[in-house]
């Protein structure tokens, strides 16, 4: 089974790349473009079914101690 | 309002980024981890609402241009 795990820079800290972006969309030509944030998303391909409550709470655990930075980072779990 | 373009390498594209953090939760001992895969996710801010299908079809352009490198990348239109 396969879950996922997103990782985002928390909104208050800034993210160069998504204002890189953001900037070369409008240099691009394209317009009413308010904002860009980069994140990056995990998908992990687990070998055994398993309850989802479990697997989120693992998953969590995963991004604590190794997916997020949680100084600068937040991040979801999807199973 | 909010779209999303998840970009991933395509599944014939090897992921060292993901073999590492697939290692690493080995090595935390987390057991059953098959693979994984390290996409990024791109989160953008729009200034107007806009009809949904002519604005998947904007952020497609965008991905083309900008977002994804079709080499080696795929992408998702979320919105």
């Amino acid at each position: 089974m396969k879950a996922t795990v997103v990782v985002r820079l928390k909104t208050e800290v800034l993210d160069p790349q998504g204002d890189a972006v953001s900037r070369a969309l409008g240099k691009l030509g394209f317009t009413g473009v308010k904002g860009v944030r980069v994140g990056k998303i995990v998908e992990i391909e687990l070998e055994h079914e398993a309850d989802k409550t479990a697997l989120a709470e693992k998953l969590r655990t995963m991004a604590d101690e190794l997916l997020a930075n949680p100084v600068i980072e937040d991040y979801e779990v999807i199973v």
